[in-house]
């Protein structure tokens, strides 16, 4: 723990959004003694008494202006449909110089926007961890969350240096593994690999349901079912609000990527309806090569 | 261990294909007492050697007619595609009332088709234990791998009644929950819950390939992914052969499976280009309250 107020990385943190996400965030500021203190603002009262018990904040406020007024450091850890609605409520009310960053799984155009909504004398760092998991709520939070993680910051031409070089420096203190990347780069990326394969599990399992609704009655297929499609479907547990807005917001990627995808998809149904098995063996071959490439 | 023949549930297994399922049957007949003598059929000596040293089997010979003529039960664990040109081979060198059987994904035709290529006197009986890993090999064998697990029997019309409560016996004795199923229900609801997810991975696969074929030079796709796309991709790693042989037998309930989830994409798709965040929220909802039904 720190001992001066000199030898924190910031004073003052606050927090919009104690879940999953912010509620990791606040444990490790707290128990790293990175943040002298840290302020929680959230819709839900008791679940901001938890993060106060938990340790995750010390205090909360239901006015963000309030929190946001004597902070360093504020982190959006909402859904992304509202940032330029919080940024636009208390944007005006933040010191000059402090830090707005964030958490989300959606950059791109949104940090342009953030840029505009913020006052010049602001700093807006975009931030994704690439930590999760299905369960969400700041009763799962854990400062363990990011360590071992990449995460991805989103400098522009407009970001200031020292406040890139002090986000930085938190998530590295975090334990993960920090990737600068153009905004619009990085919702390439996680299009392709986070926000497809969520699609991909979210219509396995709608089209389960309508296999399901064709089966003989009594027969449950889910029954059935071992570990492989357990796996493949975790996902499909995900947040739908959480996941509706990231889908909107990197909506013009993933419209692509589902082509793509139903692309290679009406490839394979080719090669089976053809009963060309040599076809088939040349196509899973590729994908197993791929997939032994993971990390 | 019984101390008598007569307490031996088989006299002599014949396990036609030492892999990790065949490997793994071995064992356990072998640990639980189960059958007198175990021997196997292969191709590949060093793995055939491999099986004695690890226990799976007790002996081996190249050519199975000469295992199989004293055999009371000859499991089938090879790919579904070789197994009509297996009993061809020694069908008519088998016992009187000795028992076939198998531990394929895939029965439907493939059943009738057996029952027909051997001779009256002989008993076939299928049997799908539903357990795996991608790892494959009897290196990875183990007795515990059917342990929990499901076991689909598939008696037809013709199954003896006797050879029918032996292999249930058998299964049990296993640890398996045996569940007897038509031969045709058996592949439409594995194809639902296994072999539609694994035509679903390997495609993301393959997509992700060609989208990495579209991304900036020197930036890795893969090395952004996270548990998710892990988890959903796991059985993308599969045999191709294995995989191959798979689809093709399950060919015309596959055809019209992998119409359904495209379509469920396609409604997807129709959603995020419309904005309609409504419909958005309620799809993944539906998917996620589906998925939480998983056992």
């Amino acid at each position: 723990m720190a001992s001066s107020s000199s030898e924190y990385l910031f004073q003052q943190v606050t927090i919009i959004g104690v879940g999953l996400l912010g509620g990791s965030l606040g444990l490790l500021l707290k128990e790293q003694g990175l943040a002298k203190s840290v302020l929680g603002i959230g819709r839900r009262r008791p679940n901001l008494e938890l993060a106060v018990e938990l340790g995750a904040i010390d205090r909360f406020f239901s006015e963000a202006k309030e929190a946001a007024r004597d902070s360093d450091l504020i982190v959006l850890a909402t859904p992304v449909d509202t940032y330029v609605s919080h940024v636009q409520d208390w944007g005006s009310f933040i010191p000059t110089g402090a830090i707005v960053s964030d958490v989300g799984s959606v950059k791109g155009k949104l940090v342009f926007d953030l840029e505009e909504a913020l006052p010049p004398t602001v700093n807006f760092v975009g931030a994704h961890p690439i930590a999760g998991k299905e369960k969400s709520g700041v009763a799962h939070a854990t400062s363990k969350l990011f360590n071992g993680a990449r995460c991805i910051v989103t400098p522009t031409n407009h970001t200031n240096e020292k406040a890139l070089a002090k986000v930085r420096d938190l998530w590295e203190r975090a334990g993960s593994d920090v990737v600068l990347m153009d905004p619009m780069v990085h919702d390439w990326v996680l299009g392709a690999v986070s926000h497809l394969p969520h699609i991909v599990a979210f219509s396995l399992m709608q089209a389960l349901q309508e296999l399901q609704d064709v089966t003989s009655e009594g027969l449950n297929l889910l029954d059935f079912s071992g570990g492989g499609l357990r796996d493949t479907t975790r996902i499909a547990a995900s947040s739908p609000e959480m996941w509706r807005d990231i889908c909107l917001a990197n909506r013009e990627n993933l419209l692509k990527m589902v082509d793509q995808y139903i692309s290679q998809l009406q490839g394979f149904r080719q090669l089976l309806n053809d009963q060309d098995g040599a076809g088939l063996a040349k196509s899973i071959e590729q994908a197993k090569m791929l997939r032994e490439r993971l990390p």
